[in-house]
């Protein structure tokens, strides 16, 4: 089973909107083991868009048509794929009936320009799922199929989940399964990484399945995604579990989580089993890791809070050495909030002698205050970053 | 003159990777006047890359092919190149030589396999700019040409401003210069804007040039943009400059700022040249304020820092109301950095009978405390950052 991507507006070409939705979908069919060998951008043009999809639908078997389902003249790819299926449009009103009855809820005035999108091809049928008012359509086309759906990326993926993905399932009577993990590491550079996994790699590529692949994702720690193809669930999951041990033996304490979990997740989710809490003091960073531990704790039960300036180890500290001052306001800052935790980081200036990229990191526990040096050779907006995750790493470690 | 991007690499289809290069690129040539028709994402196939470029170079003059130049098997965008050109590939001695140094400069072993990078067809020319061990390539067919470049973006973008735009700009003899502004705003609804704008976008659908399109962009407010397509730079900047006018007049103070003039952008700039400074204390925000603030004052010159954390307003004030949670907050974070300017946001709790959303922006100036309310209907992480930049034009009203 193959399916194409056509991906419809001349925003698009022109770099206004990066077109995520192709990628998001690409990733799906993948997971869904459908395979999809090209993905098309065009402009908002009768001819152009018509050529595409014919030429998709002569090497694919389904083509997803995002965008260009809207109310105005631009909007046109429900009378290009009438155009390709070699019938006429016609209006239908349970559609026309749902567009009039949002503009009602929302107390707004409906132009008739509106109803245009209750205007479908003959032998089409329109997605059940019709989060805004530009209805989604499935369109058979001899044993082939074109689904069209709009550009809105929340309206595009609640139909592609609800009736497009089911459907091609349905089509294709695919079973294979493809799973991913993703293993994020920290600590080991990229080709430190390569060198480690190669031998695994070519073992690998002479068994076929799972494969993996790495990927530096900046703030997000170095991925290594393990991709499994297999027919059922369980097994997937029995190979996808046996690779990530085998990756964790070898890779050790960098791997510091998996998929969705992000160092901070990792420090709060440590932090909250054992009852304790943080508070951090940011200089060079500026609120980047106050942001980020903030959105996944928005009632700051368990990040009480930061303190974020150019002095934050104390008027006294200006003075002192880098690693004194990220020492000095991590306990003064965990002092300040009543946390448990206190987390610093600070640059060295370059009158110290120090590199331009040398961040000093502490952790305050109460006890004893533990210190990191670091040096990251970038420009300022990643040194930023980077220092973000490389002192959460060294919580994570000393937190062990 | 026409010229299509194919950008390659399986990843991409697959959504490992979002295709920011092509989108990148089509921004690049509309504001040179060069029409980009299409782009295509096309996976490591040889076949398949194939059947792109060919298909490119049919409907194109110009066929620009993002990716697949690395040192690895899968890297094989030379190889069809060459096919496409009917010409062998030949070693170049000059590249490899540079491979081999930029390996021993960073003290590196280097594989074999690297020198594959310095394969390249017979007739084409390596491209000048090599900041990655990967050369670009320019390659003639009959009266048209492919560009080979790499999927790095940045090493991507160097050798596009250095030798593919100029390049293509002498093929085309292409004189039209097409510029465009963009018009921030902040304060009005993408449909009150639309409304407001309607009868002059009528007008310019008659004129034809300048055009005007808008775009919702959550923190950086809502985009307005112009694009003018002229003859010359000087006409380009006069139809800007008064297309931005006009509707300037229209949006009233809603227009914050111009192309990247960000909200923060603005403030600070108001704030350094009347000499002041400004703190700030982040409860729902939790840290995103501060972050986009010190990304443009790294020195914290301007920006003097911030506390976050749910009490901003101080112990005493959790009892008493949002607005004044808010104004306190204010004016003690103000005394606290010895700032010119406190600015603060809180949340209204729900229950305070506020609903979910609402929040309340505080300005202290140390001859007062002013303060807002509003409410962002969304979800959480959207109220976060719409709170931003609303306290943020809030401010911009205030320090007037």
């Amino acid at each position: 089973m193959r399916c194409e991507v056509v991906a419809i507006g001349t925003e698009l070409l022109l770099g206004i909107i990066v077109d995520s939705n192709s990628s998001w979908i690409g990733e799906q069919l993948a997971l869904a083991g459908i395979d999809s060998l090209f993905q098309v951008k065009v402009g908002d043009n009768f001819g152009r868009i018509e050529g595409c999809i014919r030429q998709a639908l002569e090497r694919s078997d389904a083509v997803i048509c995002c965008g260009g389902l809207g109310p105005t003249q631009d909007d046109i790819t429900r009378d290009v794929i009438a155009r390709v299926m070699g019938v006429e449009m016609k209006r239908d009103d349970a559609i026309a009936a749902k567009i009039r009855h949002m503009f009602e809820v929302r107390g707004r005035v409906m132009s008739v320009n509106n109803l245009r999108q209750a205007d479908i091809p003959v032998g089409a049928s329109p997605i059940a799922q019709m989060p805004g008012t530009a209805p989604g359509l499935v369109c058979p086309i001899g044993d082939k199929v074109i689904y069209a759906v709009p550009g809105v990326p929340r309206e595009m993926k609640e139909m592609f989940t609800g009736t497009v993905l089911p459907d091609l399932r349905r089509r294709s009577g695919q079973s294979a399964v493809i799973r991913s993990r993703v293993l994020r590491s920290w600590g080991l550079s990229e080709s430190g990484i390569d060198e480690l996994l190669t031998d695994r790699m070519k073992e690998l590529d002479t068994l076929g399945n799972p494969t993996i692949a790495f990927q530096a994702s900046g703030i997000d720690g170095i991925k290594v995604r393990v991709v499994a193809k297999c027919d059922d669930e369980a097994t997937a999951k029995t190979i996808l579990d046996s690779e990530e041990k085998l990756i964790r033996g070898i890779l050790g304490d960098a791997v510091f989580g998996i998929d969705e979990e992000s160092m901070e997740f990792v420090i709060l989710k440590r932090l909250r089993e054992t009852n304790r809490t943080v508070a951090a003091a940011e200089s060079i960073t500026g609120g980047i890791l106050s942001s980020r531990m903030s959105a996944l704790d928005p009632e700051m039960q368990t990040f009480l809070g930061s303190t974020i300036g150019p002095d934050i180890g104390g008027p006294d500290h200006a003075a002192s050495s880098p690693d004194k001052r990220a020492a000095a306001a991590a306990a003064r800052v965990r002092k300040q909030y009543g946390a448990s935790v206190g987390l610093a980081v600070v640059a060295a200036r370059t009158d110290e002698g120090e590199p331009f990229g040398t961040v000093y990191s502490a952790v305050s526990t109460g006890d004893a205050e533990h210190t990191d040096r670091a040096v990251m050779p970038q420009d300022r907006s990643r040194v930023r970053e980077y220092a973000v995750i490389n002192l959460l790493s060294f919580a994570r470690r000393v937190l062990k």
